[in-house]
């Protein structure tokens, strides 16, 4: 009996040379699937459950790219063994990069996806055809009296999205929530004036065991969402708690960054901050543009901006977030980059440009708008 | 009023040459901790949180060790951001790699750390004076029947823990539940013929608002623990999930590899699969073997292994559990390099070693019995 079975297909670029390119696919597809020596694969198990090496196209003389197709059902359709099935093991092993990965209906189709994504965003704000402006809330040390006046300031100048800092830390649950609901009262009380909605994030971040307890001192704020880290949270414990509690999610790159650095090895930034964190259901997902303190390229930062905003099942697209050691001189390169729906990152740039937090939100959403006109 | 405060060192390995190594370092410390420029930070932003680098020393022409010191409270004294504070953002950039971690009592007596360790894992299965053996089910797919023969083979010739194989992916919760009922009795009837206390550890992955009902499962068919994939599922769940459940961990290192692949960035397989392991409470830290299909030095493997024996605070020590591509003719070797505490986990090797799994089991342990006598 042969059973017709849902296919994910994962393309990696393998750091060999032609004579080893099809052997090496075949050793992906055994370890990612069976793990057992070639003498103990059965046809059977050959059949239902080993991966199936597709393609092995040479690109250079020691690189060649390689297209896998797994049976969907290794993947238990959920994103833990998702990140298994196509990189567990081979991560500790060298010279494999996975660029790509084909996802099919029925798995998709378990995923609610972003809350809001970039139209439920605009929405929830009023705006519409200009990129949005996000600062945080900086730096870590600072009074909460300091950080009510920043979020005052950012939001009676005209801010869209203001953020924790992914570093703060309060110290102890009953004090972030009183800090969260001081903020969110500046921003509500600035908002009032403006007849704006300006919206905070608080950091997301803590015990296992007192997220959800988080996740309630942030709504009892009248906060929409958080700034969750995925990969200090685990990816799918974002998703289970966007999904459960509705949340508007800010995704932070915090600890990802081993995948990208050596260009041979890991994945490319759009598939793991792109593709993952919108199946995870993240609104935004912040990452280091070009140019600042971080090594991303254009071209990586372009891919990774199309696969969050381009088709992905029925998932709403999420806004892509550069940021990074961004200033007021970047933005017309940002708004060349990324196009009117992204969202402009902006800390410490922001905070050192003008006399007043007011007054740098101010200029910076001239200079946007002049961009988009 | 200056506060003593507890303070976490971090040493990292910077590929910089010498005009670059003081500034670099001051820039991880900044980028760790308030993530703002220099112009922004005030001297009592300085005093109180930015890290403070405590030295740097020339390791050779381009690479520099730098040892800098964060406020402990800066980590919340727990692991999500822990990881944030030592190599979240840093993660991002490039040559920086952590090397070391200098942990304050007060941050470890917030842990619990191993529910078992050495000590307790041998009382429990009644085994001293020599390594222990593991072997995985494998291959996935096999069907129930087969991993019961296998699970009673391994358990009647004398084998000690028995773990699912990462990969195992069961249709759902309930097939979960009989499959593995269906092998712990058969563990346990093997048990009842030896008298001995074979255990297994079923792998525990699934969506996050799926593990609680998991750990049930587990729990409800006699099982001691888990084979829990911290990478997958987010390192401070396991430490949660075993903590309160008091649960045998063997920790797999599924997803982890990229912090390994480039030897100038990312961690040590010691800091990572040891200490921060062990601090989320692993009992056993799953590792390549030098040798095998992965990439892991005889050195890094020592540190590992010493990271999880040596002292930490009050944790109880957990055992190295060497793995990935082992045959019969490695035991010496792996019992030279690792000792007594250790296991060796053996998967297709055991499993192709002998006409039966009994056979196979019975060699294993005679070998491992005469290298230690």
């Amino acid at each position: 009996m042969t059973l017709v079975t849902d296919r994910i297909i994962a393309t990696y670029l393998l750091s060999r040379p032609a004579a080893e390119a099809a052997r090496a696919a075949r050793l992906v597809a055994i370890e990612q699937t069976v793990e057992v020596p070639e003498s103990l694969i059965t046809p059977d198990i050959e059949s239902r459950v080993v991966g199936k090496v597709l393609s092995v196209d040479a690109v250079g003389p020691e690189l060649h790219r390689a297209r896998i197709s797994y049976d969907a059902a290794l993947s238990g359709f959920e994103l833990p063994r998702l990140l298994n099935l196509v990189y567990g093991n081979v991560s500790i092993q060298n010279g494999i990069r996975l660029v790509d990965l084909e996802i099919p209906e029925s798995f998709l189709a378990r995923f609610k996806g972003p809350n809001f994504g970039i139209g439920g965003l605009r929405r929830l704000l009023k705006v519409h055809g200009r990129p949005l402006l996000a600062t945080a809330l900086k730096p870590n040390g600072a009074s909460t009296e300091e950080f009510e006046r920043l979020a005052g300031d950012f939001a009676r100048g005209g801010g869209d999205l203001l953020k924790d800092d992914q570093n703060l830390c309060d110290a102890d649950l009953a004090a972030f929530a009183e800090r969260v609901r001081r903020v969110q009262a500046a921003v509500s009380e600035a908002n009032a004036k403006t007849g704006r909605n300006a919206l905070y994030c608080p950091i997301l971040c803590g015990p296992a065991d007192e997220l959800e307890a988080r996740v309630a001192a942030v709504l009892g704020a009248g906060c929409a969402g958080v700034l969750a880290p995925p990969f200090l949270l685990g990816l799918d414990t974002v998703r289970m708690l966007a999904a459960k509690h509705g949340l508007l999610v800010m995704a932070h790159p915090s600890f990802t960054g081993t995948f990208f650095s050596d260009r041979s090895h890991g994945m490319t930034p759009g598939l793991l901050l792109g593709t993952l964190f919108r199946l995870a259901g993240c609104d935004v997902s912040i990452f280091p543009n070009p140019g600042g303190r971080f090594g991303f390229t254009k071209e990586e930062c372009a891919d990774l901006s199309a696969r969050l905003t381009g088709p992905l099942g029925c998932l709403a697209p999420s806004f892509p977030a550069p940021a990074g050691g961004m200033t007021f001189e970047n933005l017309p390169e940002m708004a060349r980059d990324y196009g009117t729906d992204s969202v402009f990152l902006v800390g410490g740039g922001l905070l050192a440009h003008s006399k007043s937090v007011y007054d740098g939100t101010r200029a910076f959403l001239d200079s946007i708008e002049g961009l988009v006109r």
